[in-house]
């Protein structure tokens, strides 16, 4: 069975790059630098779902997403999580938080704010990430 | 330098075992079944600021506090997160939720909802988590 993104996540983000085990995606909402890497494994909801090794594949593309997250905003704090409370097609939310952001210090969900990139900030940001990946020889 | 516990991690939760890398403990908080792991590692804030062994090692525990998590609870969907953003000492929390409980589908943490445990409700869970933890051969 081919894996297929789930269409909340599809239409909740954009596509940003492939990695070995993963899809990287920026979250629509541009009041967060907010990634989300989902899995390409059918059915998986859990971490533990994922067999030893792709757990720790994951590990590193957490760790790589991480270090470009930092390279790239400086935050003052990542927040990852795989929660699936709603979509329960596993994904992985790695977010750059600021203590000057708009729902700091609670977590971003259901933050209450939320606003759209414009197409031209989305694409320097899709660009400036994807040029992250490659530097990070994810390219 | 030697690890010391964050007071307010210490304070919020009530000691379960101790793990090669971290120590569990439950948060006090009964309205979810709501573990954190604190990798005893000093000075250690992102996931990242550990050794890539170290976090092998964290992947590991959080499996097996997965498992166990599972087994006891048998929740709907794991929650299991990073933030640090009130307490800057990196602990990842493990919460077993339920489609019933009374934050779903919303994440817990500031949901209102804060009940703590009787004394022997407590002893009774801690009792169960740590057979589950011999179990796992964590003991």
């Amino acid at each position: 069975m081919e894996f297929v993104l789930h269409p909340r996540l599809a239409a909740d983000s954009y596509f940003v790059h492939r990695l070995p085990l993963c899809e990287v995606r920026l979250h629509q909402n541009a009041a967060f630098p907010w990634l989300i890497l989902i899995p390409q494994c059918v059915d998986a909801v859990e971490i533990i779902d994922l067999s030893i090794s792709e757990q720790e594949q994951l590990l590193k593309e957490i760790r790589i997403t991480s270090q470009i997250m930092q390279a790239h905003y400086a935050p003052t704090k990542l927040n990852i999580a795989n929660l699936g409370n709603i979509v329960e097609q596993l994904h992985i939310h790695v977010i750059a938080r600021f203590n000057t952001d708009l729902a700091w210090p609670n977590p971003i969900w259901n933050s209450g704010h939320d606003m759209p990139y414009t197409e031209t900030q989305k694409n320097q940001v899709l660009d400036a990430l994807r040029l992250s990946c490659k530097q990070h020889g994810f390219l």
